[in-house]
């Protein structure tokens, strides 16, 4: 295939980001060459504003553009929870959900001795400090339903009980609107044993 | 949710992108914030590199970044057959075969009386030019097989007969692999319409 150097190596640059194969990319760059430079422009602008202006919370180290992020900022959430997650792009789906707002401390990670993450890799040590400080009643474990995950709930929830702090974790169970036919074992096997008194 | 707004914008911006929904620009934005500086730099380069270098050839109306494309300026190809599509983005595929090794003539679109797009606002005019000042034996009319681009091919064989010029179309048939099960009646009756005899 014979395309001109610039659009090959755009179709590179787009096949390397996640989910983006070269049908995608393809699809992508004909129709940026379709639309007018404005359109260009204003990816290409706001791609490298993204990487001048944001940098980690302070507080909780999900993605902010000042000192502290906008939900550490806002006087609207409840500073009395706080939802412990494994990275900031696990923020927008709870946020989506509109069931919580408490506030949130980003670990950076997950625990895991095969890929040599410790603890004091993740942001344990800071999110200890934010407890001992503050009027915290509740924190959310929600790290991944994964072996690293729930790994890490464990041990945060042994490091938080000691403070009289009510630990919780996400439920494991059915998708809403799923099939118990397609289930997995191991999601109906967690139903069975997470069931709920009606 | 509450994204920061320069990762707002991004989202925005990628989501606005042909393939790509919110969820997918999601991803892509936080692979982007992991990743290096580097990383997007050159994104956002290539992006504004493709709008500053590209233009129309010439001769075939390819993109190009030259005052002709690749192929036109390409001594390897057979200058006696030309392939007429309707977008350049029609010619990749085409290239991926390597079955054909001809040059290309891009229309800029396909007739459309509903649209009211016309012979005029096509390149018909110059391709007729083309056919008439070069040694071309064969004009092979890949317009798509839809009643736009079925139309086109029409109107084209019309046109071109006359000079003495064969003209082809692509064929219209079952996919290969494909299940004689799951095709649709249409091209299942096209693919017996056009049986060959072995």
């Amino acid at each position: 295939m014979q395309s001109a150097p610039s659009i090959q190596t755009l179709l590179d640059e787009f096949s390397r980001l996640p989910g983006i194969g070269p049908k995608s990319a393809q699809r992508i760059v004909y129709w940026l060459l379709n639309s007018d430079r404005a359109t260009s422009e204003r990816l290409a602008e706001a791609i490298m504003n993204v990487k001048d202006s944001v940098h980690f919370c302070k507080t909780c180290f999900n993605y902010a553009e000042g000192d502290c992020c906008q939900i550490c900022e806002s006087p609207d959430r409840d500073r009395g929870v706080i939802c412990v997650v494994s990275e900031p792009r696990d923020i927008p789906p709870i946020e989506r959900t509109h069931e919580f707002s408490g506030l949130y401390h980003v670990l950076g990670g997950a625990l895991s001795p095969l890929e040599g993450i410790g603890p004091d890799d993740l942001h344990i040590g800071e999110l200890m400090a934010r407890l001992s400080s503050s009027e915290v009643h509740e924190v959310i474990l929600a790290t991944n339903p994964n072996v690293e995950g729930e790994t890490t709930a464990s041990y945060l929830a042994r490091l938080i009980r000691p403070l009289g702090i009510t630990v919780t974790r996400l439920a494991s169970g059915l998708p809403v609107g799923g099939d118990l036919e397609f289930a997995d074992e191991v999601t109906l096997g967690r139903a069975i044993e997470t069931r709920r008194t009606l």
